[in-house]
């Protein structure tokens, strides 16, 4: 499949590798087609791993993976185009982190999600937000922590969930470790879940881990 | 030991309970002495548990737990008493939710928490955050959710967090689920956690949940 990853970041280079390894055609989109990160990505990942602006990435795509920083995210997904986005499943995992402050806030929080924001701004992009709640490496490599833990997947399209759900099963994530939790709203639960997990890794030392839902059947 | 239940909703009744059946000694606050909830729940619990106003209790109690709706949480303590709570352990299980929009909310949210609203008007209260992550029925019987699960504490005072944590393992949790997050600015995590917990009940249609945190050691 023609994946695009818009961002040349941790998550971009890790969610693309991953993609390239499994035998995807991936191109990364970053502001300009001469990226210096994206161009080493693309040469270390082989494959066929290719290189673009996001507008040529998104073009490119049949599905668009928004790993941004959640601050440049409506400005990069402007940049790829609605028309181009338009029909294509969006896999959102970019947080709306604002490292303003004291402390780190959300700049989108509570009555809003940045998940959200995306949908009604791209209303014909089928949004899926998932991945937004670990960190890249156990993205990709679920088996970094130990025993059994969960994805989240929110979205308004059931169909566009399952082309989701299908790359994170191919990653190693088994099926019945994620949990659809309805429609886009969601996004602000689990874009919520942040301060809580950037907390965690402050008090752990390290991202190698991941939350369970333990629950009564 | 004596022991102030401030609320006398599902939450009051259910540590209240708790903490009459495991020996100590238990007073409901409530607006008024006469609350029928509160006299109910006394006389069904025996073992000495009583009633009286917010006043009464946090004056009787050696620790004062606030099981309070979010809403009314700085009000019910300000009818407590700063000069009362002085010097006390205040478990602070509240969340500030607002059932006043479409979806439920935070009131106080991502640059501040409830947790540390109270402690700053309250300054000589010995404020842990705790409990406030999951069901009333599961914080006093972790077995109700299989498996291994987590609560999270915070709070300024180490010592304070010492007293909430022995309590919490005298209800039946195992000392090493309880994960210290450090300072009271915890509570925003913690807090706003609870989107994505009422999204989980909406999805799993029952409450006998709880989140455990996979970690690599």
């Amino acid at each position: 499949m023609r994946i695009a990853v818009l961002g040349t970041g941790m998550v971009g280079q890790a969610v693309g590798g991953k993609l390239a390894e499994l035998g995807h055609q991936v191109r990364m989109g970053s502001r300009g087609a001469d990226n210096p990160g994206a161009l080493e990505w693309a040469a270390a990942v082989g494959n066929g791993a290719s290189v673009g602006t996001f507008a040529d990435a998104a073009e490119f795509g049949e599905i668009v993976v928004n790993a941004t920083g959640g601050a440049v995210a409506m400005d990069v997904l402007r940049a790829a185009g609605a028309r181009t986005l338009a029909g294509k499943v969006l896999l959102d995992i970019a947080n709306p982190l604002d490292f303003g402050g004291d402390a780190v806030s959300l700049s989108v929080v509570n009555t809003d999600s940045l998940g959200e924001q995306v949908q009604r701004e791209f209303p014909e992009a089928r949004v899926v937000k998932g991945l937004n709640t670990l960190n890249a490496s156990v993205m990709v490599e679920p088996g970094r922590v130990p025993g059994e833990h969960n994805l989240f997947v929110c979205g308004n399209e059931a169909e566009a969930k399952k082309i989701v759900v299908e790359l994170l099963v191919s990653f190693g994530w088994a099926a019945e470790s994620i949990i659809d939790l309805g429609d886009i709203t969601a996004a602000r639960g689990t874009e919520m879940l942040l301060p809580l997990w950037l907390r965690l890794m402050g008090t752990f030392g390290h991202a190698d881990f991941n939350f369970q839902v333990q629950r009564a059947r």
